[in-house]
């Protein structure tokens, strides 16, 4: 994803309420009642949001796209009182909507309808860092910059980065399983997250919280969770694995003449980098194209259809740039690439903005369908050649770019306004595309509410069946984060 | 792990079954009749192993340490043929021991009375390898060292290695969440399992056999069996991402004299090898002079207490080398290591055999208790020196090895024979142990049939009690491996 920090987003017009442009039915919770907002200021005063304009923030995804009705934000510090609202909603019947940075954009981070919001704001610290180990363990609010900067000072980083790492919580992160940028060197969230606490729909704790590298005892029951999008319980606290600060990085901007070019670069560089490529990213001419014009930012390399931008992470700055050169020299004599700028300390900065910038850019245009597809990489940008084909002029834009190393293609389309006919001009189209590659129609940004639906074109029915169980069993009552992830019954 | 491929092991003499050794008795399943062997005898003829001499091997444990009474092995070729195995044994509540290469180190992998075992040794094909990608999928009885070979062939290698590889089959690997040798380089299994195939209890199929680098469409259902031991499903199919094969591997060998120096040692060489670090190793004293009296090995570097194997794995040799000579010459110069050398290809082999090889000398000094245990690294040893103090002479060796690098320690207490008194003087101190030190009892070998009544010293008692729903989830009657991770009823 490309969320950036703080900047304003598409205009102000109202956001249409999500229960109004989809088909959804409010399922028989409890409503809330006077005495309900009684208890919870009891539990935790001054820490309870009430009031359509203070909970409006809440209520909307950052991309505009959804909007809930809830009347309540609660913002817990600890895992107890999690534990006890949890416990008071699920006697009560209340539905709960988690909620982290609000930065997902599948409309899984805020309500569908009254879902009672309960943001992890102010769960914001860190609990404890180990040098010898780079174990952190810390609370599930906390922000992904903050950790980032923090664990920078002690000469670690956060294993995930991404465009919005100023807003995004960890406890969010792992309740995605958000990817980014980092996921092709250190691997993702399943293996670098050691342990979690959750707190389950009906209140009890459960304490998966160990910092080992290694734990072969039994079940992996926090593997469950990472993922799951808050519907089978709240995370409260992460304990991850953070990798060494490298010495050297380096960022390499290109420009390749056609997908094939962009493809053959990256096998070229995967065998000559090898153990020090950190992220190979690949963005099209359109999505140069927006960056430029809506967000005042310059191309290092001009005039290709194509753009690659690689990082390489090492601990010997001398080998790391010779490893880099060659791979240049040999990617220049060949003709894979055309034009090619190794970025100093400051260029560097703007050549990956270029890259975590381009969703921001997008939201300018209007409304953007955005999809996130996994593909076998030879197949990666058919999808957007075809999707162009077939939309014509219906649609304002049709860019595709992403995390080319992991075989993920951010596709995106833009229209001025929503508009049900291109929707059904795209959908299911996509997903079939996607279902006959064999790929997943969601790489790295979950189902949440606007992907459930489509959930058969990635996953076997007896699969379904098995994760609608899980939710039975977990949380009976269904009060957890309902409407997202699973699909609605037919 | 470090169990040898052919080698024969621990003499000849009987070994006590599993049933009179340990207070557990037998859960009501059903008693296997002629009916049922004619049954499977007809689904898969020629593949129905009966006869107490035939069955034997299958019944008793690499270590000889565990036997059961089984008479019955069957050998499915196919999915299909294990979907219809489990079918009918669900049907006619007939208990069953999914087993790999039976080279598993805490009883999980032969059976404890008389289950049915159900052998992957005939599900050996490899499905299907993509070089762009390095994506391999094959079917569970694939032995490691075979799919080892051939993925070198095209340039890759499987992100695991252990000593056993001679004999274990990947699916086995997967059921328990293997870790061995180069975990500290390629990360866990968690993450490098890209999908499963499992049937489950009921004989149904479940295809989470993707081959994509990265999917986020609902819970991530293949997790659950990474490590359940054959609990909840028996795996068939596995897709697993493999590196591309390192253009350059040195191996170095050093002696350091106290275990405080390992540990600086290892914070160094990480610093200083930083990306190209794939294993970081120690063992003691003890355990080379078992190698050296069983195995005839002789060390490259003598009279330290405590040695260590680094390996590293990069893609240019001049600068690996280069990293690693700046490295020694540093730890020599401080006094880190007192002996060291570099092996070249020859020596490589013989360095890392030492090291592989441990498990198998072990066995050759009488009865083996085996203990593999997750700490944090700076108390790793002080476990081994407590266990010496502890049993004085009531124990013929303590040593200590492992994967220092990961905080995994492999304690083994060796006696001419089984007895109950020393095994109560070792049991539950080591768990009250690494209990106080919010260690792990089982870093990589699992629970199995040995350890699962301790499962409380690393899992708290709503994690114990949450795993059980799943069993009781996805094996209502019980009939997948029991007496097996899960604590017994109390």
């Amino acid at each position: 994803p490309g969320v950036p920090r703080a900047r304003g987003c598409a205009g102000s017009r109202e956001v249409v309420p999500t229960c109004e442009r989809y088909a959804v039915r409010r399922l028989p919770f409890a409503r809330l009642a006077e005495r309900d907002v009684a208890f919870f200021e009891r539990l935790m005063p001054g820490r309870v949001v009430t009031g359509e304009e203070e909970v409006k923030p809440f209520n909307v995804d950052w991309l505009k796209s959804v909007r809930g009705c809830s009347q309540l934000v609660l913002k817990p510090q600890t895992t107890a009182e999690v534990s006890q609202v949890l416990r008071y909603c699920h006697e009560r019947n209340l539905a709960v909507n988690p909620q982290g940075g609000n930065t997902g954009l599948v409309g899984g981070s805020v309500p569908v309808f009254d879902e009672i919001i309960l943001s992890t704001a102010l769960m914001n610290q860190i609990i404890s860092f180990d040098k010898v180990s780079g174990i952190l363990v810390c609370q599930a609010g906390c922000v992904l910059e903050r950790l980032s900067e923090y664990l920078e000072e002690q000469g670690f980083i956060v294993p995930l980065d991404l465009g919005a790492k100023g807003s995004c919580h960890i406890g969010g992160n792992v309740a995605t399983n958000a990817g980014g940028l980092r996921l092709l060197r250190y691997g993702s969230l399943r293996g670098t997250v050691l342990g979690l606490e959750v707190v389950l729909a009906d209140g009890s704790a459960l304490d998966c919280l160990t910092s080992l590298r290694k734990d072969n005892t039994g079940y992996d029951l926090k593997q469950l969770f990472i993922g799951s999008e808050g519907t089978l319980g709240v995370i409260t606290a992460v304990s991850i694995l953070c990798p060494q600060k490298p010495k050297a990085v380096n960022v390499a901007f290109l420009g390749c003449q056609s997908f094939a070019k962009v493809l053959e670069t990256f096998t070229t560089c995967r065998a000559m980098l090898g153990e020090i490529l950190s992220a190979y990213e690949f963005m099209d001419e359109k999505c140069m194209e927006l960056v430029e014009r809506h967000l005042k930012l310059s191309s290092p390399v001009a005039d290709s259809p194509f753009y690659v931008l690689i990082e390489t992470s090492g601990s010997n700055s001398t080998h790391d740039e010779e490893k880099l050169n060659n791979f240049l020299e040999r990617a220049m004599a060949s003709g894979l690439v055309t034009d090619g700028t190794v970025a100093t300390d400051d260029k560097k900065i703007k050549a990956s903005h270029l890259r975590e910038r381009i969703t921001e850019a997008l939201i300018h245009e209007g409304y953007v369908y955005k999809y996130d597809i996994s593909l076998p990489v030879e197949k990666l940008y058919d999808l957007v050649t075809d999707m162009r084909a077939r939309l014509g002029q219906s649609a304002k834009n049709v860019v595709g770019y992403g995390h080319l190393g992991d075989g993920n293609l951010h596709l995106n389309i833009t229209a001025e306004s929503y508009s049900h006919s291109l929707l059904d001009a795209i959908e299911p189209f996509v997903y079939e595309w996607t279902a006959r590659c064999s790929g997943s129609i969601s790489a790295e940004h979950g189902l949440g509410f606007k992907k459930r639906q489509f959930i058969q074109y990635s996953k076997p029915r007896e699969a379904v069946l098995l994760m609608q169980q899980f939710k039975a069993m977990l949380d009976p009552k269904g009060i957890l984060n309902p409407y997202k992830t699973l699909p609605s019954a037919p």
